[in-house]
C-alpha cells in the first residue's frame, strides 16, 4: 500500500497533475470509475455476473485498479489510511447489525 | 489487506449476507457508498473541499472505509488482487499518458 | 415542464442558492441523488425490484422527483431542453441499435 | 412527455429488450449515464463548467438525453410520472429549507 501511494504521488508530481487533484475533483473521478464498473454488470443477472470470461475480467481488473488509485489518492490528500478505516468501519458495522438481529436479511426492506 | 479480506469474510458468514453478495449488487452498493462521499463536497469549492475540520473528516473516513470495504468484497468474489490491479492499471496509464505530452493538461477539454 | 422550470428558478433565488449551482455541482448533486435511488433497489433480486409497497413506491417516487429537479436545473443553466434531447437521443439510438442486430440481447457481453 | 414514454415503449419493444428493464437493471443504467455526464465536468473548475463550447454542449446534451431516457423508462415501469414527482418533492423542499433559515447557505456543513 505504502508503495502504491509512492508511485502514485511520482506519476502525478511528473504530470503536474496536483493542481487537478482537489478531494472534491478526486471524489468526482472516483465516482466516475465505479460507474465504469457498474457498466459491466447493468444487463447480468446475478448469476451471470459471476463473471468468468478472461477477457471481460480483464477489463473488470482495470476498473477495479482505477478505483483503488482514485480512492488512495484522495486518502493521501486527506490524510486518511484507508485500510485502517476500513478495519475500524467493520468494528462499527459489527454493532450496528448485531448478528441475531440481521441474520439472512438484506439491510433494506428487510426481504 | 489479506486481513482486511478475511475480516470480511466473517462478517458476510456470521450475518449469512453471502446470498446478497452477487457481484452485480456489490458493484451497486460501491456506487453508493461512493455517492455519500461525493455528497460531502458537493456544494464546496475545490479550496473548501480540503477538508481540516475533525467531525467532517471523521465522516468521510468513514465513507471511505465503506468504500474499501465493498471494493475487496467484490474483488475477492472475482478472485482479483486490488493493489495489485492498481499498479497494474499505473503501468498502463503510464503508456496512455505520457509525460511530455499531458503535462499541466487535464485529461478531458485540455483546458 | 416550463412550469417546473419557473418553480426550481424561483425556490432557487429565493433562498440565494444561485451561487452553489454551477454545473459542475450540479452534476455531482444528480450524481448522489442517483445514488440514493439505487440504494432502494441494491439488494434485491431483478424480480423484488418491481415493487408495489406503497411505502416503498413513495420513496423512490422522492428520490425520481429529486434526480428531475438537479437534471432540469442543470439543464437550464446550459440551455438544454432535456426533453428535447431524449428524443434526439433516441434517434441517434436508433441507428447505433438496429432491431435485426439487437434484437433480444443485451448491449454488452451479447448473453 | 407522454409522446417520448410511447416512443421508449416502442423502441424497447422492437428490440425485445423489456426482459433487461427491471427497475434494478434500470436504475444501475441510470447510474452509468450520469456518471458519463459527471466525466465531462470532473477536472474543471466551477466557472469553466459553464460550458459553452458547441462540441462539448452537443455532447452534453446527449448524456442527458440518455439520463432522462432511463428516468422515464423506470417512472414509466413503477407507475410513477416524473414530473409530478419533482413538483411534489419542491413542495416539500419548500418546507425543509425554509428560506429564513438557509438563505445563501450551503445545505452541509453551511459554509
Amino acid at each position: 500500500m505504502k508503495n502504491l501511494i509512492e508511485q502514485l504521488r511520482t506519476f502525478a508530481k511528473e504530470r503536474d497533475w496536483g493542481q487537478f487533484h482537489s478531494p472534491k475533483n478526486l471524489a468526482m473521478a472516483l465516482s466516475v470509475e465505479v460507474a465504469e464498473l457498474v457498466e459491466h454488470f447493468q444487463w447480468l443477472t446475478q448469476a451471470q455476473s459471476d463473471i468468468t470470461d478472461p477477457k471481460n475480467l480483464e477489463e473488470i481488473k482495470q476498473e477495479i485498479g482505477d478505483i483503488l488509485i482514485y480512492l488512495t489518492m484522495l486518502s493521501d490528500k486527506l490524510g486518511i489510511d484507508p485500510i485502517r478505516a476500513a478495519k475500524d468501519k467493520i468494528k462499527i458495522n459489527n454493532k450496528k447489525y448485531p448478528i441475531e438481529t440481521v441474520k439472512g436479511r438484506a439491510k433494506k426492506y428487510n426481504v
